[in-house]
């Protein structure tokens, strides 16, 4: 009775808490809270799909309202920064050392020597650089650019000599070539890369070396209208890293053909498609014209090759079928030559086997254990054996041929490899385990990725390496002292590793006359066999990469150390093999991209899949990318692929 | 006391209300509520920096979370897409008219006709547009995509013959060709301009014309090592929106000199600046042959002259004065060489004397009431009247001049006019106010944009008009009389409304003999004086797109009333001036950057300004995109440039 009175005095005035706080009672009455308050009592089943769809409808709410708020908020940072990237600078008086502006001549051909460039007296820390010693880097792919990764600011005084003025990100060029990615994400301009070192950009094609006087002679690449100029870079340490060019395999007509090693090599193959796309939709192009012009042919079945292919494929599916006669996507055929049995055979049996399933299902006609023989404006012959021996002849007419098998010298590689006599490696220059050109005076010329081979041939060491290990002098080896001398040979080529690995067998399988010691005529037959088994590092992205960056690193300790090296009678260029060991390779595992799919080869696993596998390979590559810049239009360009297709522009 | 109790009680334990809800109840106790509370008391101000403190965090907190949750959705929704975006098609048997695979030849030259294409018979709605009237326009530029952009689908057989397979948003070619903005995102193909029509592109050159039979003639664009080869496409309405080439103005050596008409001439400009400052950072390079590398020639003041020498200094000023030696930056000069008194001499006042206190303020050199008389490779040579009459003759070594002054016809335009002996203008194919070209069979051939000039000429028209006007056929046109022939002038020629408003005063200026009556003699002054005082349009994106999309309406128009028009015996190429008004041109203003600031003249008023004005400019540029594409990517290269710069790779 009580307690109704006192509820019924509280309808009619307010007691004194809510008197003490009106905003608690205007929320007690809400209708939010009322909803509340009836939420307790059992629901029926309409009333909590309602609930369901009315907590559906707040998160959709709240995230549709956050992605409203969150792309104002950046498109107004995005605004802001802009805002402040406008301004005027002026230049004050800048001083050029009169050197630089007037060079001395001299060296053989009494050419201009660049020994000042225009910037060293900008300012302090500048002519500080110009007293230390001179890097130049030949080149500016993967190896340059490890180079310039690993190198301390304030070690070196460098210029990069290059006939492109920026570094391509090169294992993405087919996708660049069918439009997949734009080719400006491709690209990092190298004064940008060397800002971080104050370093230099030399934009000219090196030709010459005159090592005696450590001169580089390089040809610029002048403008429309000059005349090149020859002029010499003198160096203290020189890194040739100028990549190499396509091999012929002594196939004639290969002017007939494209390959993919540069941009401009990306830009002509997509005009070239595009172009025969065009061509093909004219009526006026007879039905075996248009199967010729829409025939697209891949010789080698490496990655390149492999995923060129693949990527033409794309493009003739997603694409260009939606813009041009359906007829014109009927009559594509694509056509991959492979010498080998598979294609991607440098990988695992697993992933060469699911990339020819894809292939087969796609269409892409493969053809392996096949040589082109020849290769005319209109067609590519090759042939194949047959079983019983007889050799068959084929021919398939298109107007697209990509070569993309094997290296070759350029022509600086070449002229290196001439001035030194004991170069004798057709395709690279031959380095030792510190990737010091062979011959060279000692620690001045290096020489990586492509353009370099480390040297496998142990037999050329046998005196020196029995003169370390005989320690008792009696010209022949005894066990323990071939296991000083596996040591040794360890440490000076150590990708013979793993053929020394069994140093009893080998020691008993070579030990003819079985005396229990090997002899000058046995240990040659030793070394030469083993060195013929060690197989040399692929010619990849990821060899000169690894080689860039060990020599950057090792150049910085070098500069580093200058002063201990000296306390030790040694100078500079004698303080690899005191500073840091051999270059050794880590291979991190190889990928490729097969059309909406990919495959990984990590060494002990692989892994191959569908979409998720391509999400995969494009996240390795953009990791891999040289700069946020790259990094953030990769992405835009993966979405604008996504959102209205392929770059159809030809462009 | 009462009350007292009451509270008490509630105290102990809980009120009724409470038992309820019991939800409320906890809500009334919580942290939250008693804050609130308490809120209402008198703060301290130390509370109060506590208290804004913690909105100012909630908020923060608020805007961070937000942007988050709002990439992280939108980066979901786009791999989700995405991820729909790879898919396998396969093409059923599609049916080919056997006369697309061969077709016929004929006309006077027994080419192949192009009656059907390839696509003709790819499904029903194909079938059906194949027997609708075939439009054919010439040429992808602004009044191409402006007639596309109107069209109706469904009424007409759209084949479009353009060199090119993209449209190029031509106002954006300055900052592509510094890098500011890339050239992808400057171009759309038109192959998917045209799908909304199921229109065909035809990627070849227009050549000839044979109005007789209505046979275009082109010559095809062919790939590498393939023979051009000439074809006849028919027509039952043929548009033509070619464009123009640069006026060479008779100055010899233009050859030398870039133009900046099409995305090839943005990227050989963009090479040439980047090439001119590798060699300029050479030390071999003299000083003098540094200034004449870093000396930029832009002829013609008009927009496009005065955006390129705006983005050029904005590219030295703010990224390769990052790059490059400082010397390079201190060294470049920009020359505006322009023919009349002031640069953008068609703007307002106001406008021209902003955008040159602009310049001056930047250094940009303006050479004002100066010719070019001749163009060489390494110099330009211009003249300049003293204001004693004399002429001085002035040189500016150089490696970089762009010719921007004025239009002339291309070579199609020009085989065009001399086939119509009534065609005497000689920079442009000249066209009635309905567009149509003068001299060709009716309602068949249109000419829009730089390719044409629409007629300004009235007294061609006298006897026509003295026929239509004069009553009571006395041979002379009394004032009721000149009323009606006014407004028939302006219905024939609506550009001359502007000179006719004093209906009266021009009557009795030109009644000579003063017999309040106009005879022939008087008649002809009249008509030639007022046709001589009408400006033509100028040859901008503006006006071509404005053609383009008034000639689209129409065509759509004279489609849908075909049968109303047969009802009133007239052929569909009569229905011109039955069914739609003469074309009237609507100045919507003209705008341009001049580095890091704008200028607009909306013609009433003008609106000049700094970083708020470039962002208008941009604004508007960005409104005009012709697809959602384009869109997103130069707001994606606008904020690029923001964040990491110019793009510095030549590309």
């Amino acid at each position: 009775m009580f307690r109704a009175t006192c509820i019924a005095k509280r309808a009619t005035h307010a007691p004194p808490l809510y008197r003490l706080a009106p905003t608690s009672y205007a929320r007690l009455t809400s209708p939010a809270l009322l909803a509340r308050t009836y939420a307790t009592t059992p629901e029926s089943p309409s009333s909590k799909l309602i609930r369901r769809a009315r907590t559906a409808a707040k998160y959709t709410f709240f995230i549709f309202g956050s992605t409203v708020v969150g792309c104002v908020v950046l498109t107004g940072a995005i605004f802001l920064h802009d805002a402040f990237t406008y301004h005027n600078r002026n230049i004050e008086g800048v001083p050029v050392a009169p050197r630089a502006l007037q060079p001395e001549r001299g060296g053989p051909k009494n050419l201009p020597i660049l020994s000042t460039l225009l910037s060293d007296w900008e300012d302090d820390e500048n002519r500080g650089l110009a007293e230390k010693p001179h890097l130049v880097i030949v080149g500016g792919g993967w190896g340059a650019v490890g180079v310039l990764d690993k190198l301390n600011p304030g070690d070196y005084h460098v210029t990069i000599v290059s006939p492109e003025t920026y570094t391509t990100f090169t294992p993405l060029l087919p996708s660049a070539a069918v439009g997949t990615v734009s080719i400006r994400s491709l690209v990092e301009p190298l004064r940008k890369i060397a800002a971080r070192l104050r370093g230099h950009l030399i934009n000219a094609r090196a030709v010459d070396l005159v090592m005696s006087e450590r001169l580089l002679e390089v040809e610029t690449i002048s403008p429309n209208g000059l005349k090149d100029q020859h002029m010499y870079i003198p160096y203290d340490k020189l890194i040739i890293a100028v990549g190499s060019t396509s091999s012929t395999h002594g196939v004639p007509g290969l002017e007939h053909c494209f390959q993919l090693k540069t941009v401009s090599d990306a830009q002509a193959i997509r005009k070239r498609i595009i172009d025969n796309f065009e061509a093909a939709s004219l009526p006026t192009t007879t039905p075996e014209e248009r199967k010729r012009l829409l025939s697209f042919v891949v010789c080698g079945g490496g990655p390149t090759g492999v995923e060129t292919a693949a990527e033409i494929y794309d493009l003739c599916q997603e694409d260009l079928m939606n813009y041009f006669p359906k007829i014109c996507r009927k009559e594509v055929s694509i056509h991959l030559i492979q010498s080998r049995e598979h294609i991607l055979n440098t990988y695992s049996e697993a992933i060469s086997r699911y990339a020819e399933d894809k292939f087969n299902r796609d269409h892409i006609d493969l053809i392996t254990m096949a040589r082109v023989s020849s290769v005319d404006h209109d067609k590519v012959t090759y042939t194949r054996r047959k079983p019983d021996g007889k050799v068959e002849t084929f021919e398939i007419p298109t107007n697209f041929i990509l070569w993309s098998t094997g290296i070759a010298m350029n022509p600086f590689t070449k002229r290196v490899s001439e001035l030194l006599p004991n170069q004798v490696h057709k395709k690279a220059i031959e380095v030792d385990a510190h990737l010091r050109v062979k011959g060279a005076p000692l620690g001045t010329v290096y020489a990586i990725g492509d353009a370099s081979t480390i040297e496998t041939s142990i037999v050329s060491y046998l005196l020196e390496l029995v003169d370390e290990a005989d320690k008792n002098k009696d010209g022949k080896i005894d066990y323990d002292e071939w296991k000083i001398m596996v040591s040794r040979i360890k440490k000076r080529i150590p990708m013979a590793e793993e053929q020394l690995m069994k140093v009893r067998e080998l020691f008993d399988l070579y030990d003819s006359d079985a005396d229990n010691s090997l002899n000058l005529n046995e240990l040659a037959v030793l070394l030469q066999e083993i060195g013929n088994k060690i197989t040399a590092l692929p010619a990849t992205a990821q060899v000169a990469s690894q080689q860039g960056k060990y020599l950057g690193k090792k150049l910085s300790k070098l500069a580093e150390r200058r002063s201990v090296l000296e306390a030790n009678g040694l100078t500079m260029d004698e303080g690899d093999e005191a500073l840091a060991p051999p270059f050794r390779y880590r291979h991190l595992g190889s990928l490729a991209y097969i059309g909406n799919a990919a495959v990984f080869d990590l060494g002990r696993f692989s892994f191959m899949g569908g979409l998720a596998a391509m999400y995969a390979w494009r996240s390795v590559y953009w990791s891999e990318q040289v700069s946020m810049r790259t990094r953030a239009l990769l992405m835009i360009d993966w979405v604008v692929r996504g959102i209205w297709g392929r770059d159809l522009s030809r462009l």
